[in-house]
C-alpha cells in the first residue's frame, strides 16, 4: 500500500486556497491510504420539505470525499476531474444529524479512480442513508 | 398518450409553494406528456476553478426535470423521492452559458418512474456536457 | 461528423475473424456515424421462467452494441474496453420477439467514448425495455 | 438483524426446481443474514481474446448474487425483480482464476432491495475486478 501524500491538514489548506467556496461546506475527519471520511455539516440550506436532506447535497459529498481520497494518495498537482457517478437513494436522512461519508478507493490507476462511497447519519452507521460509486478521469500531468 | 395533469404555469405554482429554495434555481421551458425542458441559469455559486458549473449544480438540474416530468403527469398529489441516478459528466460546461435540461419519461409505472435527461449548454445542443438517468418511487398516495 | 472507418459488412467480417463466440449471437443492422443498431436473435437460451428474456442477455446485447459503434468510428485496430455500465429494466421483453438495440455515442474523446443504448422488442420500439449508458476505456494505440 | 428463510441448501434447491440453466453455472459458497459469497467456476465460455472473463458474465454473478442474497431473507415465495444496475470493470480478472462475488443488502425494503457486490479472482480478495450495485422490485406477494 502506498504511503499518503497528503494528511488531513494538508487537505484542508489545499481546498482553502483551491475551493474556498467548498471548503466551509464539509469537514474532512480522517484520511488513510485509499480511505477518507468526509462530514456533512447538515443546515438549513440542505435541507428539505419533510424533514430530510437534499440528493445534490449527497452528492457533492460524495463526490468531495472520492476528490479528497485521491488527492491524498496523489498528491496536489493532479487535476482530477468526475467522469461519472451511480448513486442510490436508500433511507431518508435525519435532517437533525450530520452525514458521514465512508470513502474507499478500490482502484487508483494511471488514467482512472474509482470510489466507492457510504453515507449515514452521524450515529447510525448501520444504516446508510446512501451509496455511491464514482469514476475520476486522472490526466497525464 | 395520456394528457398533461400540470402544465408549465402549473407546475411554477407548485414549486413556489411547495419548495420555495428550490423554484428560484431553475426555469420551467416546456412541458409535454412524458417530457419537459427545465433551465439551470447558472450564477457565480455554480461555479468551479477552471470557468465550468459543478457537478452537484447538474446532478440538481437533472433531479429537478425528472420531477417535474413526473408531477406533469400524475398530478401535484403525488410524492415522488428520487432512489437512484447514473449520471455521466462528458464534456466541460461553458461558465457563461446557461445550463438546458432535456428530460424524457421512459416509463411511468405503479410504483417505479424512470427518466433519461441530456444536459447541453445553451446554444450547443449537439455537444451535450451530462447524460442522467434518474430512478423515482412513487408511494401509492 | 467524421466519416466510418468500418460498415456493417466490414464489422461483422472482424467480429468473425476476432470474437467467433459472439459472431453468431448478434446480427448487426446498420451503422453510421456515431450510431448503430444491433438485435439480438432469442433463443431458449436467453429466455427465463415466466416466458421472458435474462438481464445478462440484455447487457451484453447493450455491450457489443456500443463496442461495434465505437470500432465504426475508430477503426479495427483499437483495443475498446468496458469500464462501466448503468442498466435499467424498465419492462419485460417478450419471449417471442427477437430484441433491437439503438446505440448513439454520445462522446468519442482519445481516452474515453460514451454510448446510450434504447433496447425494445421487435415491433415495439415506442415501450422500451431498457436503457443503458456504457464508458469505454481506449487505450492509446 | 432478522433471521434466515433459506439456508445455502434451501437455495441450491431452489435454482434447481426454479432455473434449472442458472443452477449449474454458479456455486453458492456461504449466506449469512443480509450476506452471501457466489462463486462463478470460469469455463470457456466465460473467456473473450486476451485471457480475461467476459463483461456479461461478470454481470449474471452479480445479479445471481444478489437474487439469492434477497431470497435467503425473504423465503422462495418471492418474485424479485432487477430493476437497475451499475457495475464498473476495475481490472482484467485471471481466466484461470474463478470468480468471487460477495455480497451484502444495503436495504430490504417492502418495495425495493439494494444490494453491492464486489468480484474478485479466487485468491486475490484485495484487487477487486468488478464492483456492482443491484436494484430489485419486490413485488407484493
Amino acid at each position: 500500500m502506498p504511503d499518503l501524500k497528503m494528511d488531513a491538514a494538508a487537505l484542508r489548506r489545499f481546498l482553502k486556497d483551491e475551493f474556498p467556496q467548498v471548503e466551509g461546506m464539509f469537514r474532512i475527519e480522517s484520511v488513510a491510504p485509499m480511505q477518507a471520511r468526509v462530514v456533512l455539516p447538515v443546515r438549513d440550506e440542505h435541507l428539505r420539505p419533510g424533514g430530510t436532506v437534499s440528493g445534490p447535497s449527497m452528492f457533492a459529498l460524495a463526490d468531495v470525499g472520492v476528490y479528497l481520497a485521491i488527492l491524498a494518495m496523489v498528491g496536489p498537482k493532479a487535476l482530477a476531474v468526475t467522469t461519472g457517478c451511480s448513486i442510490d437513494f436508500m433511507r431518508k436522512p435525519d435532517a437533525a444529524r450530520d452525514l458521514v461519508a465512508d470513502v474507499e478507493l478500490l482502484k487508483l490507476g494511471r488514467q482512472l479512480a474509482v470510489g466507492d462511497v457510504r453515507i449515514w447519519s452521524q450515529g447510525c452507521p448501520e444504516r446508510p442513508v446512501a451509496r455511491a460509486s464514482l469514476t475520476y478521469s486522472l490526466p497525464n500531468a
